[in-house]
């Protein structure tokens, strides 16, 4: 059975459904007896070798199989990785929804998309506001990150509080003027802390993330001197950032366009909902420009990733319908890259510059911060809430460990710090914790329309086909006696170009037809092993006169065929 | 004719088969009447789009048809990037090739393994000593690099001086006590050089790039300091930091084991040279260390970029034949993720952790320095040197572009800094400069035996055939009538796991045996056609039921089979 057994021995267990070894699909699981919250429910994009893969989510399994115990799934912030996968369990389970008003705003957004609608029991949370869900009290209380409106979690349980930190840093000068709830932190502390599930991405950066500000005042500063265009390019949803943007093109008599799905999505929900101030007479419709001087335009825009769909990069190749880049244009592209997207990041930008446009990146512009606390962060946030347990989530495995060494080096036992991967569970009582089980999880891989129906088997032909290519070896024999009555064909495609392989192909095909002959005959014809003939005759000789290995695709059709009839045709 | 006209109006000609816009594949022709030179002959390493490609060359051609003229390649360094791609030059084309002791001597050793030799009169260089070519008169010159025995060459011709940096940092503290040799560039500079190739890799770099002494220190520090065994993963090449290494644990009380294939060959190369000091009571093999306590032992590695078959890599997930990462164990990852390279490098990281080893790795560690020059350093070069014209070679577009930026500020009129592609003829007399025409250039890609025979037809074949793999459709039919006789038959890989979609492949059946029955009957059946309507009759149904889109190749097989065998069969 896959629900995992309750047990009196460890009344509470915490769960991580993913963001355990990964940067990613975050879902954690918190349950006492019968009740059960969902803390996030993200998504995670695809490893290199998850070829044609678009997303990643979750398994939700063991949600759908405990449903009747689910309360409520809590959502920390608006990121992807947060709330990207809710769709996907909200198709499964009909669950209320609770989150502060940009998070739900945009999820609801979201799941427009999808044809879905919130549970009628969703609500809005206020910070600093405790909830009763079943038997567990909730503190949503706020952190500073690089969306508005995010919140961790103190949860109160009968045998003790769990404190789950959501993403956060601790900028002492937000753009909001919200700082961090430094006083609701310490205020948990004070009262105990069971266990911290504690964000660990930046684990391995000394120091204190830069402010958002500090951001702000270096796009100002290329704002300020421009003669020209300014683009922008960000996270769509760093609205605090998109705010800086607005401010600072308002200082120098710009106006401010935003071009780019998402972007124009998130500007529009946090405008409707009040997280923006002051766009109103500041944002313009691109259209608009057209008539006003490049020194006044500046443009917000997708794409710092260098995702080959977005604004940015169809700009950079002369390939955007409704804007053109040219000489005079700067280009901010207010981004570190994700690893992996460095390659698409440098491309983008070696295009921008050849179409004239100055650009603004690297680490040394000072046009990106971080929206995860570096170590004196973590280590800040461990002594407000001094928990008896630290489980390290929200990081790879070297961010987890280097997350347990602060906590040792300030004092908590190495035997209180958790690591886990997903789909462990976690077992505390008031006084003991540790792993004590399993439930399923892994990564359920999406699409298209195909919800984990991609698995190892799809991944590794994909893999192979990506190397070098197939080729297709098909041949009609008689049924009953495997006599060629036609082909073989020889088809490739990503193995060799054809028209410059005809030898090779030909010998191919002799030697497939070889293999056909030798197996032919009267007695009963053992197709798979016939198949397997041609495989073997085929691959060794490919790999010697290529050293490719080309996926082989041996297709016997049987063809009903009375001998006459052959025989009058050979005749 | 593929020949670049030669030319009275400009005398002096430079071309770039590789090394502009990329920072690889380095191979630059210097010409004037009928004598040429080519200095370095790199490889690149393939895009990711570039599917099972294993590495990229420049394109010969333009050699090949001059071959009368060419006489001698010039090398002035043993990195892949400008030495790599000699072994198919001189496939094609018999000249000599001319290099320091150690770049000559990894050279050979890397000929021998594509069944080569070097030209007999082939000879290593002295820096300092000026060598009579043809009309050319070539100074190399020492400068300082991450491989020992770099040089810059300066070549005299009757119209004015060239100079080629090759790739260079000014370290003012190198290991092998050899600095650039400034007296060289300012004696160059002084007598006047008419244009300079400048490496542009690091232009957006502030300041100066570090000496390889402080990764020496750095690394001597972990090995002061770890209680147990220290691995060092650096690049094979790496000399310098390998000497560093040797030093450190000799000053410590530690052996030295090299382990991975690339960096056995490089120090056996380097010791046998002379390369290496000291190395000889140091240097233990492997299996010696099975014995000694691990305070005792170093070893050098590679898979400092986490490359899949590397030591390193294979070490972190266990798969070692010969060597087993234990707790205690300490790796330091003396390298920067090249773009591209980051997902592998920290996969092999969390691996390390997972196997209980502490890893020091990344920017504030200090284990690593760049071997091309930053900014100031750039500029401390344009001073020596002084040249009427700058071509930026060795960066990206980005790099090249802020190369420009960085000589208009130091006075050099925009426009006699030539911005250039592969296959440019940069065409100069003594006084004027400019882009003049082109030769074939662009990129041959190698895979496996092939060179060159894959091209964007396979590519794209393959990209498409990685993202959503293959469906294929067989049918035997009547020849003549096209009546289906056998099949369809639906093969599909990397597109959906077939098991689990018998109906839709079912219905792929049925709609492909329609289309191919829609279109026989009596009259001539167009074969290009009928395939043309299977595909048709299944993309649409596959995009609408997956939102995928798998290549879908039909294959109709004809059979001569007389009318009346098949009414047998069906009756």
């Amino acid at each position: 059975m896959l629900i995992a057994a309750r047990s009196r021995k460890w009344p509470l267990r915490i769960i991580a459904l993913g963001g355990m070894n990964e940067i990613g699909k975050n879902c954690y699981v918190i349950e006492y007896e019968d009740d059960m919250l969902v803390v996030d429910a993200g998504l995670a994009f695809p490893e290199e070798e998850m070829l044609g893969v678009d997303v990643v989510i979750p398994d939700f399994t063991y949600l759908k199989e405990n449903r009747h115990r689910l309360r409520a799934v809590l959502l920390t912030h608006g990121h992807e990785d947060h709330v990207g996968g809710l769709p996907y369990l909200l198709r499964e389970v009909q669950v209320p929804v609770y989150a502060t008003g940009l998070t739900l705003g945009l999820v609801r957004h979201k799941l427009k998309e999808y044809g879905l609608e919130l549970h009628p029991d969703s609500r809005v949370i206020d910070p600093g506001r405790w909830l009763e869900i079943g038997r567990f009290r909730v503190l949503p209380y706020l952190v500073t990150h690089s969306i508005p409106d995010s919140v961790g979690f103190g949860v109160e349980t009968p045998v003790g509080t769990v404190v789950y930190t959501g993403d956060y840093k601790f900028d002492q000068t937000p753009v909001d003027g919200r700082p961090a709830d430094y006083a609701a932190l310490a205020e948990l502390g004070r009262r105990g802390v069971l266990v911290m599930l504690g964000d660990s991405t930046n684990a391995d950066r000394p120091g204190v993330t830069p402010s958002e500000r500090s951001v702000g005042a270096a796009i100002a500063e290329v704002i300020a001197r421009a003669s020209g265009r300014v683009l922008v390019a960000t996270f769509a949803s760093n609205v605090h950032r998109i705010q800086q943007v607005i401010d600072a093109s308002a200082r120098y008599g710009r106006k401010v366009a935003v071009l780019g799905r998402s972007m124009e999505q998130t500007v529009q929900v946090a405008a409707d909902l009040g997280y923006l101030r002051g766009a109103g007479g500041v944002l313009v419709r691109l259209e608009h420009m057209r008539d006003m001087p490049p020194e006044r335009c500046t443009i917000l825009t997708t794409g710092s990733q260098g995702e080959p769909l977005s604004a940015l990069t169809r700009m950079s190749t002369g390939d955007h319908r409704r804007f053109q880049i040219e000489p005079g244009d700067t280009v901010v592209i207010a981004a570190t890259p994700i690893p992996g997207n460095e390659k698409l990041v440098y491309r983008t930008i070696n295009n921008l510059f050849r179409l004239g446009a100055q650009v603004v990146y690297g680490r040394e512009a000072g046009v990106h911060a971080s929206g995860h606390g570096s170590q004196e962060e973590l280590k800040l946030m461990l002594n407000l809430l001094k928990p008896r347990f630290l489980v390290p989530v929200h990081g790879e495995y070297r961010h987890m460990i280097l997350h347990r060494r602060l906590a040792v080096e300030m004092g908590i036992p190495e035997e209180r710090v958790l690591i886990g991967g997903n789909g462990d569970v976690f077992g505390f009582d008031g006084e003991r914790g540790e792993i004590i089980s399993g439930v399923p999880s892994g990564t359920v891989l999406v699409d298209g329309l195909g919800v984990g129906d991609v698995g190892q088997v799809v991944l590794r032909d994909r893999q192979q086909l990506a190397q070098d290519g197939i080729l297709i070896a098909v041949v009609g024999v008689r049924a009953g006696t495997a006599e060629i009555v036609s082909g073989p064909e020889i088809i490739s495609r990503g193995f060799v170009y054809m028209r410059e392989a005809e030898d090779l192909i030909e010998e191919v095909r002799r030697r497939a037809a070889d293999a056909v002959a030798s197996r032919a005959g009267e007695g009963d014809v053992n197709w798979t092993e016939l198949k397997s003939a041609i495989r073997d005759a085929l691959a060794g000789f490919l790999y010697e006169k290529t050293h490719r290995r080309p996926m082989i695709v041996p297709v016997v059709l049987e063809v009903e065929q009375p001998a006459v009839a052959a025989a009058e045709r050979d005749g």
